[in-house]
């Protein structure tokens, strides 16, 4: 079987394989989902089970749609672990060591006869939002995901931009209070926009306020047990109009915010898509982001960058994954 | 007269037109400088007599050199403006605003039949670095100027990159304190780069300092009077030894490495090259820049970049402006 060019593809199965769950879709040229499914990632365990689980996701995606494998027109895999643009993985810190070295290519082969596309999660979640989300038709465009980390993906005159070390959009640990006596989860050095702007930041901030103020909403979406707050509590508290929840997500915008002056005055994208969990909270988060953007970018003109909410959720990986198979993306992850 | 085509040019000639001067060379492909000359630029004058001072030192290097206009492949042109790469002028705040719509390239047709490159004089330096300099052969490259003010241009997959909005590279507006009570005389916020890094951070540790350290050469070089210090009297303080001055340029070179950390972990660029007239200052300046980003540019991988000084001092736009010839370079200045 010869697999069709990329200009004429329309259905591609799309997965993305994270450290706590395997997404899949089928999903056609034109952005719809003609199905999706989940899984519990079996994160641990040996690749070929892993694979298994894939290919029994791709059995129900095939089921619940009522195609076949060979009319889809390829398979993307985004995934939790770095990957050659060939499907060999080469690290991963969220599945099992054994994947190391593995050639996921060669074994979807043997089972599909579908051209495949391998991603590693970062680029995946910008390729969906800039071919099927927020960011269609801006070719020059960030996608920042705020959860438990910050990151982001560039896209420069419409391709995945990497830089020369292969490690483009790292706005998570720029230095934002260089004073601050907080160390950072992710890199233990100080003042990282990430110690202010995602979870630890939000859990901090929520600590401090919720204990100023005996009356928030938190304490009771958390059942009296700080220990227990999520983001999501805090962001449902919010929400429901909690003044100090809000205040939670206001310090965190304004530190998003300063992260972003960097990203813009430096990359001049267009637009800037914000994605990731803790990104729901939408104008909460984005409003007061926006607010130091347009104070403190400069020249002028770069705040007339837009700022806006990610479009598609949790799906962004499996568009992306998509958007490999219709446009022909090879993605290579970077070096260590 | 046919232009050759900018494969087969060997000799340009380079124009670099500031506010202060007027440069000029004769360069060869291979990038040897055959002669070069200055004027002071009429900055406020119409702009046919900055033409004619222009076509006076076109005249004055072919006559250093004993070649003729026809003899040379093309002319580039490094302004003081922003100019479109068909050469005409849409905006500068250091020259006459008579030079608004002006047609530079139909006007330097009228006496040279040479094929012209127009750019903005932030571009021009970067390209003579990567073509020329210390980025020779780094096709992912920042060029970062630190003088008055900082900026970069930034060099991705072999071309200069704009972004989107046409102004990437603007580190010197990046917050590094937002708690800090200077306002920056640039853009007037608080806490960018430029106010630790630049002309005005430079200045205003060295009035702290040099109060602090009576015995400071600095004292000396300013005739006792230091609102008469410049940083060039500062670098050659800290050169001589000097503890109070080069704790000056350890303090600037500190904040640059803040923001270079930024620049670094967004852009992941294989090399850094530093230029400008502070970063005359050498080691003073870099050495400290480099310690806080292999301290803190994540992941660890972007701490591979390398920080060196640029080589080619004054002449780097003059190199850009030949390098436009040899390599065809049309480009655009940023809408403001």
């Amino acid at each position: 079987m010869t697999a069709k060019p990329a200009s004429l593809r329309n259905l591609a199965l799309a997965i993305d394989v994270g450290g706590t769950n395997i997404k899949g879709g089928i999903i056609t040229r034109g952005g719809d989902l003609v199905t999706h499914a989940y899984a519990a990632t079996l994160s641990r365990a040996a690749p070929e089970t892993v694979v298994l689980q894939l290919l029994g996701l791709v059995q129900e995606l095939c089921e619940q749609s009522g195609l076949r494998p060979e009319q889809l027109d390829g398979i993307g895999v985004s995934m939790a672990a770095f990957v050659t643009a060939d499907g060999v993985i080469t690290a991963t810190a969220h599945l099992s060591r054994a994947w190391l070295g593995y050639n996921l290519k060669t074994r979807l082969a043997a089972d599909l006869c579908l051209e495949s596309y391998f991603s590693l999660d970062t680029p995946a979640p910008t390729l969906g939002e800039y071919y099927y989300g927020a960011g269609q038709g801006i070719d020059d465009l960030a996608y920042v995901t705020v959860s438990t980390g910050v990151g982001a993906g560039i896209i420069a005159q419409g391709k995945y931009f990497t830089g020369g070390l292969g490690w483009a959009g790292g706005v998570g640990h720029i230095i934002i209070d260089e004073n601050s006596p907080i160390v950072c989860e992710g890199c233990h050095n100080h003042g990282c926009l990430e110690t202010f702007a995602a979870k630890q930041g939000i859990l901090a901030a929520t600590r401090e306020l919720a204990n100023l103020h005996p009356e928030s909403r938190i304490w009771m979406l958390a059942d009296g047990d700080l220990a227990a707050v999520t983001p999501q509590m805090v962001s449902q508290a919010a929400q429901a109009g909690d003044p100090a929840a809000q205040e939670v997500f206001r310090r965190a915008g304004h530190a998003l915010g300063l992260g972003l002056v960097s990203l813009a005055d430096i990359v001049a994208p267009s637009r800037i898509v914000v994605g990731g969990g803790i990104a729901r909270a939408g104008e909460l988060l984005l409003g007061p982001a926006r607010r130091v953007v347009q104070e403190r970018a400069f020249p002028p003109r770069i705040r007339q960058v837009e700022i806006v909410q990610a479009a598609l959720g949790d799906l962004s990986g499996i568009f992306g994954a998509a958007a490999m198979v219709f446009y022909d993306l090879r993605i290579n992850s970077p070096i260590e």
